[in-house]
């Protein structure tokens, strides 16, 4: 089984990119899954109704998410009869919305899981154990369990991944929108990688227009950070996942930007 | 001319790595200037003068540091006469050591500066100010400048980057020990990297023991921190500057472990 | 000469305090310099320009301000123009507004400076060093000057007083929005305290409704925080100081809530 | 019944100051229950089991601690063992240790309670949902209930205050090691304190040598903290429970120093 995961998609560049490339890749490379994190699909800030249904519309099989899943009020709305979006597990229990999704697909069901870090980031509950127990949970019905690991610390994310090697088929971060460069397959046979990467803006810093965000590290002046126009880039990971054992046997990164053209 | 910059060495691991592939990378690849952030090479704490010395001896032009600059309180014993040791710039003017230095290479002068974010680090002065002032002062003397930025976040990585562009040869940062896959050359012909990543475990969690970073996760109890052993590896990046221009022409990555096996 | 200096004015609560008292304490007291801090006086963020000018009109002789003092936008309209408003002076060099301005009151001349701590605030520059330079200037006009620190570790706050002790007639911190009871004279001659105390809502969480800051807490997600409405309490502190040497020679707490009424 | 808060002792001087005046503030005001945060007893870091020991021999009937309860690791062989030794309730769960103890005096049972914060702290579990687990626990035993909030900022601590307020007897908060002014009977008959301040050095920076503190603020270099020696002062605060309803009659707040000296 292939399951596509692309990173934060971000504003309107990001949702084009999403737009022109999912239809490709999907035609090339025929993941049976694909999930896409879309914590800032809606001008860098959450992510609204038209857009997650614009999601499922084009294929893609579940949306996960971050510590921007409530910047956009309109998700209190709609977040409890979204059947596959699927916010941060371990904010704490009386918050809506889900943190795990069973996706159903060609007579497998995959587990998706979503967590968000601590470090550098508000103090919510511990991703470790919120993981211990999604984890048992999921595998009473699938070996094949898939986590977004949201997070800031490279050290958080390499440790998500090791605590989680041999229980999970992958760990991929997100939230950084800087693609690493380490994805592996961990020795019990879990796919780990830092960070995916971001999917929107390529001139930008981290989607969002420079001048603001230099002007913001100069003078400590609050700006408005706006997400950036120009060209685009698409970040991604494509793992293929024995279905029996649940075990990754392979984890590919994609980028797509000028630097690293796509060829049909 | 080709510099080669190699990432955070870690503890013995690390100096064992670049013991073994610094003569074969010098051999192979034949760089003009090579250098090498130290900040974590006693132990994973700091940097003493033994290590530095042999560093010299094995032909690395100069030494790099980061946060971990003062982890080894030998450092103050030889700061002030290690030639080519630099300490991040923007420490305040009393703090001993120097934030860029000058080397001399087949008539060509490089000037290299070490500079430390502040985003999710201890409070120092501005590196974008000071960045301003070194180049500044670097440009009268030579258009090959190259930036080791030492920051935590990639939106302050980036948006050093971005504010360079143009001004240096290359920006290239470290400190999160994890190599990020978006090296290029920025429009005004910056090369640039959000991080080169970490010299030395393989299988720890950035080159330190997993159980005692685990343990911390899970529990928040106070863990001694142990350079771990087992497989190591290197994570480096070649880069090409136009010694007449100062402009970067390439910026290549390099990994090696055991999922990158190095061919001679 | 006394001075009297009023904690953080927090919204319309916090200024109707200020209608209120302040003409009492001047009647009562006879100051001879009146400041506030208003970095929260409209709607608990920032200040309008309309209520600096009724702060004047009630007899302030100047507004010191905080991190909350770009906050609201208008700032920038008329900060250049206010000649007794007083922004943190280690906001970088570019930044708009001044961190020290002189009052002259009878004859004698007052430096007032606002400084603003780093420890788990935004990093600007150092306010110490700042502090040094503002210091050696004011000093060849005065030997009054006061200063308004504004920080939130009772460490940096601590240290500043001792830093400066001697050199400045008072250091009081603020930004916590809760008086401390350690208002004391340090060996050479300079009052302290370590906050003042805020001037607004007395049954909230520093001045902000108190079930939006208990959901923050309990959930994690964004609240937004309005300043409560009730009881009001005013936080102050009157200083003494010798005109001759700028040593202080008291330093008095004042709290004026429904536990401590004030009588005439 | 009367209970006699004393907060963080640190160091020797602040043993001292305990050893000097918990006889004498016994015989005077005769507390009922003797509380003593004790998270720096030993040299400001930790506490080992003489002094826990020597604690229990002057009368204090339980010690509470908070985030440098594990800096010397001593404690984790006698804390099993230690009946009235009290670490932050919110800790993970399998951390050795206990956060909520019963004393028995004079035919009543008090509940004492230690809890974490985390806002600019390490991430823990929540405390508020902690307290509530433990407060529902201990309402069936007993309704005198007294919570050590050991917090660093003043809105989480107000926060608690609030969100215990009728259901516990007193909320005291600790670990900013400055007194605040802002003790008060809340509405619903919970004794409320920000913090309580130390019990140590008079003239450091929270019982540090101020010379450290001031380099570590000047420079960013690390410096050893060492506590002061000089002159000392006590803080603490005795309040007053009715032991029928739990609910608080009086806090009353104490400062022991040569600026307000102690008056048989
Ligand atoms: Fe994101
Ligand atoms: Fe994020
Ligand atoms: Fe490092
Ligand atoms: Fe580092
Ligand atoms: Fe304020
Ligand atoms: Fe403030
Ligand atoms: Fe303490
Ligand atoms: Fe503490």
């Amino acid at each position: 089984m292939k399951i596509l995961f692309i990173g934060d998609v971000v504003g309107q560049p990001g949702r084009k990119m999403i737009e022109q490339y999912v239809p490709k890749l999907k035609a090339k490379y025929k993941p049976n899954v694909v999930i896409v994190n879309g914590e800032n699909a809606a001008g860098g800030k959450g992510i609204t109704e038209k857009i997650y249904r614009r999601f499922l519309e084009l294929g893609i099989h579940a949306v996960t998410l971050g510590n921007h899943t409530w910047d956009n009020r309109e998700i209190f709305e709609f977040i409890d009869d979204a059947k596959v979006l699927i916010r941060p597990a371990n904010f704490p229990d009386d918050v809506p919305g889900k943190g795990m999704v069973y996706v159903s697909v060609e007579g497998y069901e995959v587990a998706i899981i979503n967590l968000q870090g601590r470090t550098f980031l508000p103090a919510i509950d511990c991703p470790f154990k919120k993981a211990d127990e999604l984890v048992a949970e999921a595998s009473e019905r699938t070996p094949i369990i898939f986590v977004d690991f949201h997070a800031e610390a490279t050290s958080e994310k390499q440790a998500m991944g090791w605590y989680l090697d041999g229980r999970v088929s992958a760990v991929v971060g997100t939230h950084t929108h800087v693609q690493t460069a380490d994805s592996r397959i961990l020795p019990n046979g879990t796919a780990y990688i830092t960070d995916v990467g971001m999917t929107g803006p390529y001139d930008g810093i981290l989607g969002v227009e420079k001048e603001a965000v230099l002007r913001k590290f100069l003078t400590s002046l609050p700006v408005r950070f706006e997400v950036t126009s120009g060209r685009a880039q698409l970040n991604a990971v494509m793992i293929e996942v024995d279905v029996k054992t649940g075990k990754a046997k392979s984890i590919q990164r994609m980028l797509i930007n000028d630097d690293h053209p796509y060829f049909e």
